[in-house]
């Protein structure tokens, strides 16, 4: 397809996703917890087609070449495709995000002005392998009441292109229009510079992927982007931290799933008691099979514990595997001051019994979440209470940390007058 | 001053911003008063060098040909000069906009989560001509604890200067960094697109000012932009709508101060109606000096008001001026389709004595206010009772309608466990 048959084919999309808005936007509660009913059932029923689709990715991944753990990703097992079928009849299950009208505010001017929760319109999603993520994101963009343009990973173009056909046979089963739910039907990248800068057409694009995917729709949209950076979160083990907790919480934080952006990557530990703390923490290291990269003072603290020895890029540094970044600091303040500079505002949290040291980090640590005596692991749609999230988002504009369906909403004023004027 | 060194130069003002908002971050809101009350006295005190600037930018532009009409804009008179310092004070008398932590939510898993709202961080404003926007929005940016850049209009540079100086010797006498609030010290243009571009400097970008200069800005920004696009509100006039209270409303929109963005564009008249109502609103058109461009029933209808033939552009028009576009719909229906395809999503009305056409209206019409039986020039943050606004933003995303101090604030998630992981 030709640069200017993709732009017609984006602004064509765009528009049936506009008119398609307006009607989803009209549907009450239990219209969109149906149209998700029928979305569940409608994959369900198309098992054998998905699964035969699935099954050519995976043989063209694997006949690319593509890694291991790649082809992991794409493949949809028997398991996978049951929890993603669940996953949609749990959102229709979540509370409405539409429903919490605020309490009306009469002005002196007479007029009667009520702040009310309204879907959001249209929102693209860009996102990388797993096909799960079609049926995902859909889901919760139909209970927030959203249009939604999918674009997925070209290795599970035809997982997706199944999944996204299933959706639209469900909405029209419910009768609504099949345009809700879209996939870009084009795996050229093109299409994602042309569907970032549909202004007026969508409203929000929400990149889900790696850094360099972010970067590249940042530098195309000409809409709002919800920027879901991945994490360089830090643990500050303080000097009044209890260091058998300490062991277990960076334990949790940095093994539990290393791959998640909410995992640890730099632990910092207060100079007054890294002698006694970091040759505890190289032991356990050793037995978690993690990798420390650590500066100068750590480094020689925990000589024999087979520290490499840090550089200044392992402070940026999201390993996203067994590994992890060590420095020794001088107290809380200079932790806080480690964190804003190197960090990503994703979840930082300090280890203490001292609570003005609590009091310190909490205020001044500019992060989406900031704990204290708890693992980095918690930043997480489902253990906040959303009930599911599209992504954690880094930007402190619109929504900070877990997006939920909540956050893909947006707000009219309703203002009633008694023939009011100025 | 070359490209390369305005783009240090912007890095640098981003740099020294951002450690400003650190500071300002901590501060408490009685603190944050107090900066704005250091900051009033100080403009006051400069009040001489402030109206030395402002007659050198006011000789600049008269002798550069400006029009008459900006060059009164450019203009601070005495009573201008006033309302600017009484408006610093108004806004430290507001209440804090960082005081309202959540109800703390405890989940299962024993973590106490608590949403708590945090400045938003540097906040850059590019503006136009007014210099008294300068105060305004750095008010408003220090009262939510942010610190600013402020990007004016080259024909006030001086004045804005003159007045950035006076406020950065108030925050100095305060015992805070003058940094929090700075002016970019060139009026290159090449200076917006490096301050827009400045990711993890500047968190947000407010562009005040006409339509060209938020396209160029959205053009090259890769940090959040808020967008105030401006107004083309509509008023539709329904079959049950009273003739009497409808003139009034329409006369109130149209000329109460046409050069708003919240006034009156088009007028969309139901047909059941139309031969009634169109004729008494020409008379009154003629009356109040609006010239009227009408679709060819209205034209038909309105034989002799003097009316001009309407174009399919008509509808798109932001006249900002004593200027309409007026139409025949069918329904409510048709108003509002109208409305939602050639709208700007800002302030829309119905009136009518009709309830259902009332929730139909506000239902459906998709914009920041929409309103039933009121003019729709009440879109304004005093109106609204913000007290004060930084704009009207049209985006969905972040901050719909008028932008108080409220809506220049983030949040961020402390979580309190008690040793706990996942």
């Amino acid at each position: 397809m030709g640069t200017n048959n993709i732009h017609a084919e984006m602004e064509a999309m765009g528009r049936k996703a506009l008119d398609a808005s307006r009607s989803l936007a009209r549907l009450t509660a239990k219209g969109r917890d149906n149209a998700l009913s029928a979305m569940a059932s409608a994959i369900e029923k198309a098992r054998d087609a998905i699964a035969e689709a699935n099954a050519k990715d995976v043989a063209a991944a694997r006949k690319a070449g593509l890694k291991e753990s790649m082809v992991d990703r794409l493949t949809l097992t028997p398991a996978r495709f049951k929890a993603m079928v669940a996953g949609v009849r749990d959102v229709a299950a979540l509370p409405d995000p539409l429903r919490r009208t605020s309490r009306p505010v009469v002005r002196p001017s007479g007029i009667r002005i009520v702040r009310q929760p309204v879907p959001i319109g249209v929102i693209a999603i860009i996102f990388e392998s797993r096909p799960n993520v079609t049926a995902d994101a859909a889901a919760l963009c139909v209970k927030s009441g959203n249009a939604v343009i999918l674009r997925g990973g070209k290795e599970a173009f035809a997982t997706n292109s199944a999944i996204a056909a299933a959706m639209a046979d469900g909405l029209a089963s419910a009768g609504l229009p099949p345009d809700a739910v879209q996939l870009v039907r084009t795996t050229d990248h093109a299409a994602v510079n042309e569907l970032v800068a549909l202004e007026g057409l969508v409203d929000l694009v929400i990149p889900r992927g790696g850094e360099s995917l972010i970067r590249a729709v940042v530098e195309h949209a000409r809409v709002p982007v919800l920027k879901h950076y991945n994490g360089i979160c830090h643990i500050f083990v303080d000097e009044s931290a209890d260091a058998k907790a300490a062991l277990r919480i960076i334990g949790n934080a940095k093994c539990q799933r290393p791959s998640a952006c909410n995992a640890v990557e730099t632990v910092l530990v207060h100079s007054a008691i890294a002698k006694a703390f970091i040759p505890r923490l190289g032991k356990e290291c050793a037995k978690w099979g993690v990798e420390v990269f650590a500066d100068e003072k750590a480094l020689a603290i925990g000589k024999g514990c087979g520290f490499k020895a840090a550089s200044e890029e392992s402070w940026r540094r999201e390993y996203l595997g067994l590994a992890m970044s060590l420095a020794v600091v001088d107290g809380v303040e200079a932790a806080i001051d480690h964190i804003n500079r190197y960090g990503s505002h994703h979840s930082d949290a300090i280890l203490t019994r001292d609570e003005n040291a609590a009091a310190l980090f909490t205020r001044d640590v500019d992060s989406a979440a900031v704990y204290v005596n708890a693992s980095t692991r918690f930043t997480d749609g489902g253990e906040f209470g959303f009930g599911c999230e599209m992504g954690i988002s880094t930007d402190k504009i619109h929504a900070r940390g877990p997006v939920g369906i909540k956050e893909l909403t947006s707000y009219k004023y309703v203002v009633k007058g008694q023939d009011s004027i100025r």
